[in-house]
């Protein structure tokens, strides 16, 4: 594919000169014009996508920022967002903040200089944890709009796609008191992030309330052992007869240590994990899942950013949409 | 942040003027250049990395193009790319293809345009179906060099990283002969890639060569229920003592299924399965388990594209550099 670069090089004359001819600006000769166009034409000449957005400003293209792209619910939520945006014509590019404060500015630099009409992302641990939010109200200033999803920043106006998670946690942990279980663990391994957080005191609140049952938790670290400490942890503590988890890995590692122990479950114990459908097909007996729609969010924080870029929402519009899990119970609970 | 076009407007002269001007242009007069440093220092203006790459042709940026994100495997090399990149100073956009040879050709234009200086790629599965390239070498053409990983286009003349596919069955399956295993079955749900076939072919190899084995081949489509389609085989096929899967969530799944029939693993049935550390982990006895290294392969990627854009690898230099897959040993293999 031939550039302006190289037609101007080819024609002796600037690139500006190409430029305007190509446009028919009056400022050219009409003889340039035709010499112009007669080469952009025997070289099948395309404009260049990205030199038109930086003229007119619209590129038809979204900007994801993901924080970690290892982490499945954050892949789903990318694929949710891919093909909601292609049904609205709408391409998608992706950077990676690796959970980084510096990353995620740069990111947003880096595709905010016209290679995008507006953003979706979810926040980098980095900056949650120093509670960063000036790079992205300088976006927003600059008239990109941007639609935060799960781990958002609080303090910045804009739209906001989030999922129930204390209430999440609190549901299910009531279910299982409803049960009769009384001796239930919260397993976690996303201790440091908001939404961890959340679940946990979601978990904490269902057990305090019934004034009697005391809390039981588990946190694992990522350099951890995870089947070693789950294991550990079952040893230590006699009866345990519930699980909560608030990640996959944790919910599958303690129903095969339960059934290793000789627990039969459901009957002797029940788990509930966030996880998806595949983690449930493997698990036997099948997990009890808290699901969190991934796909959905994405889809939904794709629909809030093409109307935004469309004007048909109002500034004074800014929503947080939240959408709701579900407990979907399988073989793992009674 | 204030552009070009804005300072152009406030200053009452064309964008080219105020490019120029920063620029020390001879072609703009003293007082112009005087008048539009002034304002753009006012502003507080930083030229647009976009419209600098059209200009000196170097983003330092590499286009990534992934066919699918929730296969974890491709999440993995992504993350490899995205660190080693990193570590020379690269940035990395990532578009996903959607196994689409449409959306591979639209985003090969996408970031062609100006964004990237070069790719890395696994080839979408409808490119693969209809064996077209023109777009792979059309981007080579226009000077942007790709790298091809795991799924390659072997028509396309380029750099390419990929793993033995074929040898890494092949020794898998001869091991678990060597245990006295002598009804193996291979388990598939990628049969309609490249890289499936080629390791249902390496399967096939080491049980044909016994010279008294035969194959037996479970194929499982996306929209099976796959442990049940599993469990039914394992009731149809009496005596199974070997499974290779040639994907981690089967591999886990006929674990699973193996114990639940009463066998003991590995005592009764060895299982061995393409699948991660973290899977092993998900499984009781742990997984034994051929690893991709995708991290690996993604690093190899990166390093290989940098050195071609930074010219350094002369065109007679294209290579393919095979990552050698590991058979790690747990307790799920005697």
């Amino acid at each position: 594919m031939v550039t302006l670069k190289q037609l101007a090089k080819e024609l002796n004359v600037s690139i500006s000169t190409v430029s305007k001819a190509l446009n028919n600006s009056e400022e050219i000769g009409e003889e340039t014009v035709r010499r112009v166009k007669e080469l952009a034409e025997l070289y099948n000449y395309r404009p260049n996508k990205v030199a038109l957005s930086l003229k007119n400003n619209k590129t038809k293209t979204i900007g994801v920022i993901i924080p970690n792209i290892l982490n499945r619910f954050l892949a789903k939520v990318l694929f949710g967002i891919e093909r909601e945006a292609a049904e609205h014509g709408y391409n998608i590019i992706t950077c990676i903040s690796n959970e980084s404060l510096q990353k995620e500015k740069d990111s947003l630099q880096l595709l905010g200089n016209g290679s995008v009409d507006g953003f979706i992302l979810s926040v980098a641990e980095e900056s949650q944890i120093n509670n960063e939010v000036e790079h992205f109200k300088n976006t927003i200033k600059q008239g990109l709009p941007i639609v935060m999803f799960d781990r958002v920043a609080h303090d910045v106006l804009c739209d906001k796609v989030i999922v129930d998670d204390f209430d999440a946690t609190y549901n299910a942990t009531k279910s299982l008191i409803e049960e009769g279980r009384g001796r239930i663990v919260f397993i976690s391994n996303i201790d440091d992030i908001s939404v961890g957080k959340l679940r946990e005191r979601g978990y904490n609140k269902a057990i305090l309330e019934t004034g009697r049952l005391e809390p039981l938790v588990l946190k694992v670290k990522k350099k951890d052992d995870h089947p070693k400490k789950i294991k550990s942890f079952f040893k230590k503590n006699n009866s345990i007869d519930g699980i909560i988890a608030a990640d996959s890995s944790s919910g599958i590692i303690a129903l095969n240590t339960a059934v290793n122990f000789g627990l039969k479950v459901p009957k002797d114990i029940s788990v509930i994990a966030f996880a998806s459908k595949s983690d449930s097909n493997h698990t036997l007996p099948k997990l009890t899942t808290i699901r969190q729609h991934a796909k959905i969010i994405g889809a939904h924080a794709a629909q809030v950013l093409i109307s935004r870029m469309q004007n048909t929402l109002t500034e004074e519009d800014v929503k947080t949409k939240i959408v709701k899990t579900s407990l979907v119970k399988n073989k793992s609970t009674l």
